[in-house]
């Protein structure tokens, strides 16, 4: 079968792979597949993987129980072993020895078929466009800010950047009443997001100590800065980025502050799943779509600077 | 007055200061403080201060409110306005327009006489000596962390750093019944906390991702990288130092490990207190004792590797 394939930083359309046949896993006929900023990241070598790549996506279960054969399935990426300190701590994501759809140990979704674990997938149920739901899995990453920190009604909040997850991530605060300012450095991006309800601010403009919760998506050591700085004393800066490399940072105001940092992740797909169905605004984010026979110019465009959602169209 | 005066980095034995004589604060005839590794780190220039140092003190009310006057006296060392948003909101350590004893702003405890509004003001029951009352201030700060984390029976719990706070943190810990180990450097003071319960570790025994929880008490990088390492996912690490300058750390690993990471500062003076009445261990901590007079030549043992605490004997 024909798959986007990493190797050594280098990506290559491959078209000789075996359909995966993994033995008590249902086999999944992708049908949309979305490029992501860890997928960049991993082609730049964030983590060392070999294989296909790509964690975004909505297919058809081809193959598996017969309450999903047949239907459209977005997935939880994490593959766990049910049986470890975290599978057994209701943190599953954290399992010791999962592997991870398209980053760690298990083959992607930029791919005719993919297999993962029965239990990992979720139906899409009619409502619900494949467009729309192959943004579910970073629809979930944006909502496990809410799982780890209360967002209270009113809070006041600021987002630090304002990209393909920043979008997300902005809707879903919204959605929880807040008061979100948003720093970026787009200004259509911006303008989405004002649309949503969101303050737009400049950096230079972001008053210092003044934030409840800082969410840094930029992934870079300025963004973070700022986010800091916004922070009043015994505020919390949510991480909900892909980091690659060290970050430097000023440890003392951390103290003095007592701020707290928050490590956020992988989130609840069932969740993201509800959102769309209740109607939140994603496919306009789509930029392009590429048939997966280009899926390499789809990388090149997925890099551009202030690029949104560049999907791969399996079908 | 005599007093150790910071100016540009230099220490200074001043003999003709005046008294303090603030309105509405009392005046407090200090009798033992304790140099902390903060006032080191200010001679270093951690943060730009002139002025008398010092803020682990014992003292006697000699002028204030009536209740208080002729008492032995800890005191709070953040003087708050009581009207900002954070005074308001029980948070008063973090007020805006603070001033701190010896830190910010405000003259220490390292002088005959410090003055400090009387609300910040404990009394000593008589069952405390002087020189157990002296570590108020730094038991205080130990037991910010439970305030801050909850610290449950058995958690396993892993302190980097054994130095004069660490021990407190160390005891403060165990009292809770988690399962603490430790690691430093010196074995004198690894013995001592063992003796108190806890298991000693060397640093390359560690296992990876095992605690849940972590505090780091020596403001180093390859401490902070090794209470990181030690975390297991959704784990916290608390900020329990003076850190100086900026901290480089692998941020990768707490947004996949969904790390949290939490500053400390100032804790419960009240607790503290109640603590050392209920016959908390510290007295054995103190290392020498000087005059006020020899203050200079404490500050040079203090500053020596592995000193545990030096105190200034103010009467």
């Amino acid at each position: 079968m024909e798959a986007i394939w990493l190797e050594d930083h280098k990506l290559e359309l491959k078209t000789d792979l075996p359909v995966p046949d993994a033995p008590g896993e249902a086999l999944v006929r992708v049908l949309r597949a979305g490029i992501c900023n860890t997928d960049l990241e991993l082609v730049k070598g964030y983590y060392p993987y070999t294989g296909v790549l790509g964690h975004e996506f909505v297919g058809m279960v081809e193959r598996g129980p017969e309450e999903i054969t047949g239907k459209r399935v977005v997935g939880e990426i994490n593959a766990t072993c049910g049986g470890c300190r975290f599978c057994r701590s209701a943190a599953p994501t954290h399992c010791d020895d999962r592997t991870v759809l398209g980053i760690v140990g298990r083959h992607g979704a930029f791919a005719r078929f993919l297999s993962l674990p029965a239990k990992n997938l979720h139906p899409v149920p009619d409502g619900i466009s494949t467009d729309a739901a192959v943004f579910a899995e970073p629809l979930a990453a944006a909502l496990e800010i809410q799982e780890q920190v209360a967002v209270g009604r009113g809070a006041k909040v600021l987002q630090v950047g304002d990209g393909k997850l920043g979008q997300l991530v902005g809707q879903t605060l919204l959605a929880t009443g807040c008061d979100l300012s948003v720093v970026g450095r787009h200004p259509a991006k911006l303008a989405r997001l004002e649309r949503h309800g969101a303050r737009t601010i400049d950096a230079g403009d972001v008053d210092a100590k003044s934030f409840d919760i800082a969410v840094e998506v930029t992934g870079n050591e300025e963004g973070f800065a700022l986010a800091q700085r916004a922070l009043r004393p015994r505020g919390t800066l949510v991480m909900k980025s892909t980091y690659a490399g060290r970050l430097s940072l000023d440890a003392a105001s951390i103290v003095v502050d007592e701020l707290t940092v928050v490590g956020s992740r992988c989130g609840p797909m069932g969740k993201a799943v509800e959102a769309l169905g209740a109607g939140l605004e994603v496919e306009d984010l789509i930029e392009a779509r590429y048939p997966l026979a280009r899926g390499l110019d789809a990388f090149e465009h997925a890099g551009r600077r202030g690029a949104l959602k560049v999907l791969l169209d399996v079908t």
